[in-house]
């Protein structure tokens, strides 16, 4: 089985950012635990600031890979084109949220990517990820 | 460890309910298999139609179980009771539904109360439940 | 044929309440008199001012008889619960109100309740619930 | 008794518009039927796809006859001279949808016309005039 | 002077829910003193998490006490089925809050009970139940 | 100079509709009374329940005579179709109301003509149309 | 006949604001012609740029005099206040505007006072007043 | 090939409505040319200001004409009638418009019969015609 | 304890405006009485219909004074600067109504000095602040 | 003439999505087509997933060349920026869109970009981008 | 070069109000070492909690200076009257805020001024003052 | 101190695009002048009509700079991933425009950024840019 991880914008920054409230591990290093924690599945990870970088990515291994699990960041609330590019391909899509997005700003409430996924995981911090990839074993 | 699995209105009906597309699967045979996957955490449900009765046992349960599931069907949409009685308690809640509410009527697009919960998880048929778990236990 | 009339909130009172207004005839007396109109269906009678109760009543009979008339009074215009209740059931619902509810407040206007019914009647006084057995009737 | 039932725009397209859908009963052979199930009442009939040629009518006829049963059609979403015409005249009406409008696009789920009605009957198929006629008769 | 107490859904929990915030006085507690200042008034009180209870109760007393003083928690910002009741029974009632809710989040500044209340107090902790008292000696 | 005053749906029921309300007086009796007030003025009028008649109307003098005096009714509210056909032709335009529309439903609150016209004058009865002709006089 | 004409802020600038625009006549030289043109009228004017003079004027003079000419300027959109003070007193008011608000920017749309006024004249420049004058003799 | 222009309000004044912005040239003018331009097409014109009218003519060449196509005019914003009409008949539709609507006010951005056509074309003069009979040729 | 009542626009015509429905009494002959009842407090009163003037109160008295009793009539609905006047002062503030501000029109639901006072007390007639003095007295 | 064609995000997997739906045909093999049937015009075309590189691509070629056909894909409903970039550039650009988006979600029928554009074309499928053409030899 | 500070209301409290988080410097002292940094601009300043005696100020000095400098505090959010004062006279203005706006209420996100005035600043503490004073120099 | 210019897109037109209106200066001239006005500063530019290129630039230097100055064109109302990515650095930004973006289009109101800069300051042409220089200088 092959998942995919993409991470948005900002994404990046994890484990620099606020390191008092985010902690000061980097998403890097989430993802080699992860990823021994799931031997049998073959993960792997992508991040972008762009949004047509994300599209690219999305259209290059979404008709071969068995699942996609997208924090698209800021772009879950403004990217009709990522909804549309999910909507496109074959590999069913999970998306996730490091924060509970319902208890901060009134504009993270609404994501425009919802729709076009299978599901939504938010609220966890990084366990955000290994849900995701739980939910693809029992699908 | 004690987690309380709670169902809101029309949940009693699973299995019942349009067969066709819900399944045969009555919520408590799927409980059974789930407490079986989990023998070390204490796995109990509860079931009513009542809001009152669904506040009643946050109440009861919220200041001593270590985690509670709650899937709170259409009250989910409606109910700032339910969220005041989450934010009241010391047990973490965590938001769950069978189906991806983003997929379906505007008016099930918006919850009242996840932003009482330690996180939301939806669309993953009775999955979603296990996936609660599971985030219980590695939190 | 075998028909329920669910009343909601605060219907208990007809009769008791503003006599002048409403008329001094009672639900149980108007409902003795529209039994013995169509004494060839088998008419019968529930009331709550507990949405769950209502709930409940719905689920427990909803598989078996004909025909639901359900006015579901102040929870007609906030109960998406009852909604999903009468969309799970097999029996076909149509909705009452003795008033016309377009000309009260803004808050009646809207109804979540009439996309779950097969139609919807109002305005006719107590003869509502008449008009839907006749609906019943001859559908 | 006179009874007058005015039709709205498209609605002479019964029996001809997606027959498969709509069936293929003209709604001038459904109301010969009506007709003849109340040999007691006056009924008469009148169709016209303009705004103004409705209004007319209901002038014309408004102060003499015993009650007017309208389906506006589309004019019901948009026609706030048709509420104004039905205020104007001292006939009592009532509104009637063939279909259950609340399960339609949501332009259709608000009308202009109720609150100058006494009644609103929707959702029972050609058998919403029939109830319109049962009504006048025992209002 | 018969005065009945109502409290909603979560009010149950004074004294023991967040004590740093909201003192470790009980309602029951609080209550006692208060009757202990005016001996000269009948004073009851009576809480329910379940919106149908409330109203049952409202329905029991409101034609024969002088006052209800009405905390519906969080039934204030959603039960339009209390307005209704309030409105149906003849005792004048005055709604209350603990804290002042303009000051909380969005969802608490509109109240669906206002308008069918005498007046309203809030913002005073549990003095606002005694300002109601006050109210109800020199209406 | 040539004025012409239209008056859309409703208002032919003038002195007929309501008189205990609107009166006993016909608009052509006033009409008459008008003109002799103003006999320096070639004053006519229209009247029409049909949107499209009132728009023929327009274009059929609008590029010939000095003035519109445009009482549109309820079409006020709802013609885009008359706001384009004024701003048409060469002839300026009066709104004028009878009511205060106001002081009436919000829906009457806004009025789709008034930017297309001069100048808009209402609630004075039915001397709102000779203060238009006054302001057509001195303009 | 004593009728006051108020002016509300800026328009003690006609005349010296932009002069090419507004034309070189103050109000004080058209009122001087107004008062001229209708010698059996006692008129009286008033100006202030503070909402609280205004209402202070109309205290003043409104339970005395035969009518109010009242041009808020800006405030007419903004000012409840001057509403409730116009509501208070007995002398009717009449609202002007020189301008047409309708064709100028959306939040001149909506006037808060003319709810509480007789009617309403706008878009005849200073040719507004003089229609009101008009308005109060043959009302 | 039978293809019908219908051309709604206010249309009728091309070449007489401000010539100096609309140009002199009459519609009737440039349809002649447009037929020329397509001798293997029956096409065929009608115009009304009633919207009645416009579905009436639906209505009547509807079922037996290849296309219709509609330039509805100011009815475009307003009338539900119309997308019912289109709806109805078995004749696709295109819907045209002379200016690009969308540099214009507001009101006129959102068509109500968009969704009733096969598509629309709008901003190209009357070019607009022409381009909608090349998409009927090789649609 | 040094308390002042500060009043708004309009609040001075009480006894004079409208003596049918609001009384003869004026609030100073009020006051008088009201002052008698509490002779342990220093009560003062300040009236004006200037939002400036009341604001210079609230700064020459915010800061010495033990409360403020503000009924800030229709500037309720409209001041900004009111709401930061009592937010920038120490001494705390009780906003009071005479009338229940939730029945009136839907302008007067929303308070915008609210959120900067202590605590809301309306719809108890003048007895309000006498209600707002007891809060006062065992805050 | 030197026409480009711009497609926006997704666009690039015409052919390959969804095939039953969308036709086996990808865009270029169309273009191929197109530039055949116009050999007297210089057709181009670009495709870009990020919004970035179809800014630069107008910037690159919008002084130069003498037409912009645009389908900007879900940057239609979101992209502010591509609106300023066609506003910036010489070259007239029309709006295409192989679908109506009238009839598919809400968040569709808007677009951001139709005002910075000469003309829109929807609906007609591939034959769209013909339209377009036609119409810029015809302008 | 004549430049004239206005400030509106509450903010002449600077330096008495909440000094832990606005600093004990009043408007005074911050002003003189101002003038002192640009001894050839001729600095004024002027401050009113009257909205009308901002009016009168703006009209005093609005046709002879050579720039306002306007901090409306809480006026910035609701008076248009000052929004037509500032319109009215040739003197450009420039808003300022001390704190930056958007991070604070969403009442406090509008400005009615701004499109009023030549440029905004805000956010800049008193500092906001001086850029707006280097703006005049160098525009 | 290191300052970082960043231009968001279509901002690399400036001095090509009607410079009419926008003049010939390009940015990059206008940038040499700024920075000899400075030299104790060390000014740097980036300019990018990619939204992730902008982000990646905060990224890349927003922990080692001074300060950012961010004109986002039309990013600034539609990019929440910027505002978060100028949350996530340490170096405070202030946001700039040339025109006074509140007379413009509505769209142009509202800015996504603000809240995640210090300040904002819009309106005074290029000037802009050196104020927001000077803030940096005497923060």
């Amino acid at each position: 089985m092959d998942i995919l991880i993409i991470n948005g914008p900002n994404i990046n920054l994890l484990g620099k950012r606020e390191p008092d409230i985010y902690g000061k591990q980097s998403f890097d290093s989430y993802f080699e635990n992860l990823q021994r924690q799931y031997p049998e599945i073959s993960l792997s990870t992508f991040q972008s600031n762009h949004e047509g970088a994300l599209i690219d990515k999305i259209h290059e291994v979404g008709f071969d890979i068995d699942g996609i699990i997208l924090n698209a960041g800021a772009y879950t609330h403004t990217s009709l084109a990522l909804h549309d590019a999910l909507r496109a391909v074959t590999a069913p899509a999970i998306e996730v949220h490091i924060s509970n997005v319902h208890t901060r700003e009134d504009f993270r409430h609404h994501s425009m990517i919802s729709a076009a996924c299978k599901g939504v995981i938010c609220g966890f911090g990084l366990d955000s990820y290994r849900l995701a990839v739980e939910a693809f074993i029992r699908k």
